[in-house]
């Protein structure tokens, strides 16, 4: 039986571990890809075309959104950010599975333009603590900076309700393991699965 | 992180492996007890009441009818059976699943009275060939009881688009895998973890 891909959507406040979780779910899944945003903020040294964004101009972005290009799309620092629904259309007709890094905002976007396809999972962290400690680990910042990454990490943390799953990432193999997990029972769905119907009426002899 | 347990319906057509199935995850899992149905049907030597089925009389099935004590009910050649709504909720509120090995009509019904706790998951025989190897492997019927059954399976298989699940049962260790799959990750659902809201309060330092 072959099957329709879905959007798998992880997000949850920095500092809670998805991007390990994200990327480990890439390395041990073929049939997983990440998302590709398009953005018009200039490439960084150490960023690949293709890889980390496909970089564009400003004027091919908007052009793409007047004709409705975009699954969802966003204004940050004056950059525009936006998922093509052209790929992911491809990859879920080719029984590709696709995942999206991104926050409660593109989430919400997402759940109006492509619900059937997605499936939500929010990533939170075991404690108060570990938090701090971990959005303190990624620099040497001052107690105001890690003050202001907790708030908005609270900020993010008030979204979680509106996710189908939620995981607390009390250690990473474990949290690895159920968004797996609930990537091979969604897999598993009667409206994923083609070619039932005309399976069934075989089998009924109709 | 506490939960509420979830009802788990297998269905299928006879001979799709359900029974073998559903034997399987009970003995696996801890977590997961049989429905146990009331019936006014008389109990046979070999049942034992409390295990096959709660043995009551008609009077009693119908006063509780009444009370509507019941989450679903049906008539089989003028025997009542049904499921008790009390039991049930006790096992869903303490965290533990209940399995229900039960026809589309039960599933219907169900889907009315508790459609928020339901996992569905409709069993589907590789192929028309297996199936009836199945159904004649099961006694030394003749072509025409054979037949029989093959058409009522027929008509079972009619309901399998009301399901949230379809598993092809290919090979039995497979299948088991895959319903156990289903569950693990029903159980990590937004909205069967209990506490949630207070945790992530915590959390945020609200």
């Amino acid at each position: 039986m072959s099957r329709r891909g879905l959007m798998l959507v992880l997000s949850s406040p920095s500092g809670a571990g998805k991007t390990t979780i994200a990327r480990e779910l890439i390395r041990r899944d073929d049939d997983l890809t990440m998302s590709v945003s398009v953005t018009t903020r200039p490439k960084r040294p150490n960023e690949i075309d293709g890889r980390d964004y496909h970089f564009i101009d400003q004027p091919t972005f908007e052009r793409r959104l007047a004709e409705d290009a975009f699954l969802e799309h966003a204004t940050v620092f004056g950059n525009l950010y936006g998922t093509l629904r052209a790929p992911v259309e491809a990859a879920l007709r080719e029984g590709r599975d696709v995942l999206f890094d991104i926050d409660w905002q593109g989430a919400e976007q997402l759940a109006r333009t492509a619900a059937a396809d997605l499936v939500r999972v929010f990533i939170l962290p075991p404690s108060t603590e570990e938090l701090e400690v971990r959005l303190k680990s990624r620099a040497q910042d001052s107690d105001e900076i890690v003050a202001a990454r907790m708030a908005k990490a609270a900020d993010e943390m008030e979204h979680w309700d509106e996710y189908d799953y939620v995981v607390v990432n009390r250690a990473i193999e474990e949290s690895v393991h159920r968004v797996q997990t609930i990537l091979a029972a969604e897999r598993l769905r009667r409206d994923r699965q083609i070619g039932l119907s005309d399976f069934v009426r075989k089998l009924r002899g109709a």
